[in-house]
């Protein structure tokens, strides 16, 4: 296979302090894999033999009740580590990993996790402040479940998709990932049938626009304004 | 003041690896603090200036929304560390934590974390561990709201704090800290008024025993039932 050329990484944040040298030894031990529209990266409860960074499309982290109900609990942007289990001391992986769009993946063997917080400066304090992001993005996920009404748990995440990867299209910002009403529902705690009125409502009101796993928002203040931000 | 006993600590988890000298130096650093029931310990939003451990009593974990809501994100039992926003990389703390019981703290100014880190074998990855189930927690609880129908999550709420307090008395097992009907609505995102009704009828049905600010569950697996634990 080709070596896999060092702009890949070397100015992504967990890299970003690291030399030419570095970044090399770094590239030549990950293995690179394409995954393809809703296939897994790694499953819950799996041992976590590998940790990942994304280097292209988005992942969906979900886990599955007992009872098989789905539940997203976040979108990961690229640029970002996953499946970093052993930051976290547990020998499994604590959700599924799906990849929401195509993506391209870079993974490194469990026992490298160590050695790159040792040896790589900025390595170890990116971790740490990506695991905050996260603890702090589930704080607000919990805090938005218990406190908010429907109407306004449903704007609040699809404003949360539109912040982390909005990309200007015309007459408005779109999601760039596919994203379905059922995956809203499983963000929200809520049914498919109140994601499909709610939207259908909202687009009536000029507020989005959305097609089959497309959702152009074309009016985000008034999105902000329901989703009870502004207290 | 009189000097803190070794036997204070030496048993606990982020400590039982150190040899005596070790944890006299460690409790030389320490300022102890008694809390009232109901009293902030620290808030959130806060610069993070120290960590504590909380050596007795119970610890709520609570967030206030924009429009003065409050939740509870967990209650946290002796023995553990809090307050560990340097092991997230932040500056301030993410949550604000209030003492559930009389309790007592010790805490340190957060310069040494990084000291602790490095110097006390065992302490990093108890740190690492204690985050990662704080995480495990913070995706079972956002799982439970999204999916769960509110009956079964305040089962599963009582359940989790017998769990993790529950001491034996006549009749069955009590939660050993001070819980009041709100508090519950607090963390399962209901009202008031559903956790009366519910806790009402449970105890008419001789599940559980309430009275002001006590819990016992007096038929703990008819409460698994309730919860949904058996799928």
């Amino acid at each position: 296979m080709a070596k896999l050329d060092e702009s890949l990484i070397a100015a992504l944040a967990p890299f970003q302090k690291l030399d030419r040298h570095q970044i090399r030894e770094i590239l030549d031990q990950a293995v690179p894999k394409r995954h393809d529209e809703g296939s897994e990266i790694f499953r819950e409860g799996e041992e976590a033999d590998r940790f990942f960074l994304l280097l292209d499309g988005f992942v969906r982290v979900v886990r599955t009740t007992p009872t098989g109900e789905q539940v997203i609990l976040r979108h990961i942007p690229p640029g970002q580590l996953i499946g970093i289990a052993p930051a976290l001391g547990r020998p499994t992986y604590p959700a599924s990993a799906l990849s929401a769009s195509e993506s391209l993946t870079l993974a490194w063997p469990v026992r490298l996790w160590a050695v790159f917080l040792e040896r790589y400066p900025g390595f170890a304090s990116h971790a740490m402040s990506a695991m905050g992001q996260r603890f702090q993005e589930l704080h607000d996920h919990v805090t938005e479940l218990a406190t908010k009404a429907v109407e306004q748990r449903v704007a609040a995440c699809v404003l949360r998709m539109v912040n982390q990867s909005g990309r200007k299209v015309e007459g408005g910002i779109e999601i760039a990932f596919p994203v379905t009403r059922a995956n809203i529902a499983e963000m929200t705690g809520t049914t498919l049938h109140t994601v499909s009125r709610l939207l259908s409502a909202w687009e009536r009101d000029g507020i989005v626009e959305s097609r089959r796993k497309h959702i152009v928002v074309t009016a985000p203040h008034r999105l902000v304004i329901l989703s009870g931000a502004t207290g």
